[in-house]
């Protein structure tokens, strides 16, 4: 089984994402600033990924002070959570995970730095763990969607590498193959960083899942052509009435699903839920570089001094949102009322 | 101004635009071989410039037979012409070209192979000639419905480097700026081959049109953002309702513009016109090699040995199209009447 990310009790090894599918290489280091660098840089990516990985950053951070007099821990604490949190602005896993972590801290206010400390490891490792079940769950769930014969169209990666698990909407996907589904997935190569072509389909490959890579543009040729069934995809954030942010070309995607009369599914762990926003237009959307536009393995493909405009996520409104599913099951509309009653169960 | 091609008298020069934005590679040729090569491998490339080339291609192919006996001479024309129809299926244009230089041939049954060579040739230059002119009368209609202050989203490139004059759709963005009107341009990259990014994003800067490079999946979200207020595209081949086959990805943004309210229009010569075909469907669709998708500048992107579905075209039903621009006028639904009366005119 993939592991993105692994706690080895006094640093965490991950799979540096940016160098597949030509090389698997793994790095290890008990240093915030390069798990802190390797998110900024998506080495490690996926909304709950991002979560445990920033987890465990913090814990990487307080290494050097779990004997320390509690003040300089606690101030080594805050300056950890605060760098983790800069790393990237739309994936509520994130300030999730981050939120775990000071709930530690804020709940054990007698404690010395050492007890703080395991407190803090053993919150960490939880997260992690509880991803990986949660992961189990949304599978059972989201392949409850998916019949024998079914073409599915996905979008960036949602796997083994986005999670702790085996993935969400790829969960979802993976847990229906493996009941002996025959299903066929069509996976957007997703521009401009290609985590469909470079993660999704090294997955598939990985599970046996027979599967095409096509690119973004092709989407509604082969909604079309290929008489696609379901559409599923992950999410960064998923606000109060449902709205989602996910990898840019979700809106598109979800809008050609319509068209199509083919519903779309998104899979997210409660997680990923964000009841204090109500509506996506207040999610904050990074916006990357025009590096990862313009210049292609070193080359350029763009002339010199070009504008880009490059938003890393969309938000797909509610109304194009056939069902979310998360761990707890199958959530439809009005989400307002079924996302609610998913968090506060 | 870019010239693509230019007819030297025994020989043509093409501007390789694979080497495009890093190099403005001209390459001289008399080999028919050579630029038919140069039409697969789309160093020149854009329906109404396939036209132009393949006519000049032919032209190249009985250079070394003007002088011969008239029953060799055929023989070669008729090789010529089939070499040249095998290179691309889809642009209608090139069959057209290919059609006028066979008249050529079949109104002057009597010739020799000096004459007939010299009548061939001036057919190709009148083919490159007219094809100038239609793109300045392109560009005035497409102009008019162009207002100060649009923002303006394009696909692929439609300008002089797929015309042999300022373009199609680009050229009645270019016609709109010259014009004084204040516009903004959003150009999709275009994968496989990023004939956005490299070409159209190219032309737009030589022009000093204020200008941004998106990605193909950030077009909705573009749009919506944005405020994208038109959309122009060309086309490869129209058909007599008006579907329209052009560059991957147009039936993408078809359905997005239909999804935002935005008005879709297509500007194409008449020669791009196919009245033999009733519907979308009956159009061929090339489809490309998987290595154009799986390999970036040299790098593999995606695991070996995957699958991949790489159709070069989709086919944009007509009733997504909100006007189509040729030489003639703007012509508007139903197409089955406006389409008929532009070609015979």
């Amino acid at each position: 089984m993939i592991q993105s990310i692994t706690w080895l009790g006094d640093k965490v090894r991950f799979l540096d994402q940016t160098e597949l599918p030509l090389w698997e290489k793994y790095v290890e280091t008990s240093d915030i600033h390069l798990l802190a660098d390797a998110i900024v840089k998506l080495k490690v990516r996926g909304a709950p990924l991002i979560g445990i990985s920033a987890a465990y950053g913090v814990v990487l951070g307080l290494l050097p002070h779990k004997n320390s007099p509690l003040e300089i821990f606690l101030e080594q604490f805050h300056r950890s959570v605060e760098l983790l949190e800069k790393t990237r602005p739309t994936a509520k896993n994130l300030f999730w995970a981050l939120e775990r972590m000071r709930n530690v801290v804020r709940l054990n206010p007698m404690n010395n730095a050492t007890l703080l400390f395991d407190m803090l490891e053993t919150e960490a490792k939880s997260i992690h763990d509880e991803d990986r079940r949660m992961c189990e769950s949304m599978g059972f769930y989201g392949a409850q969607l998916i019949d024998d014969g079914m073409n599915i169209l996905t979008h960036c990666n949602t796997g083994a590498l986005a999670t702790g698990g085996i993935g969400t909407a790829l969960g979802a996907i993976k847990t229906a193959h493996q009941s002996g589904k025959k299903i066929h997935v069509y996976a957007d190569e997703t521009r401009p960083l290609l985590q469909g072509a470079r993660l999704t389909m090294w997955e598939l490959q990985k599970e046996k899942i027979p599967s095409t890579l096509i690119t973004d543009n092709s989407a509604a040729w082969t909604m079309k052509q290929k008489k696609v069934d379901a559409i599923f995809v992950g999410a960064d954030r998923v606000v109060a009435n449902g709205d989602a942010a996910n990898k840019i070309g979700t809106y598109n995607l979800a809008i050609l699903a319509k068209e199509h009369g083919i519903p779309l599914y998104v899979v997210i762990p409660t997680s990923t839920i964000d009841l204090l926003l109500k509506s996506g237009s207040e999610i904050p959307i990074e916006e990357r570089g025009a590096g990862e536009v313009v210049s292609l393995a070193g080359k350029r493909v763009a002339p010199e001094d070009v504008d880009v405009f490059s938003p890393a996520f969309d938000v797909t409104p509610n109304e194009l949102i056939s069902a979310i599913i998360t761990e707890k099951g199958i959530h439809r509309p009005p989400y307002q009322q079924s996302l609610q009653a998913a968090v506060t169960e």
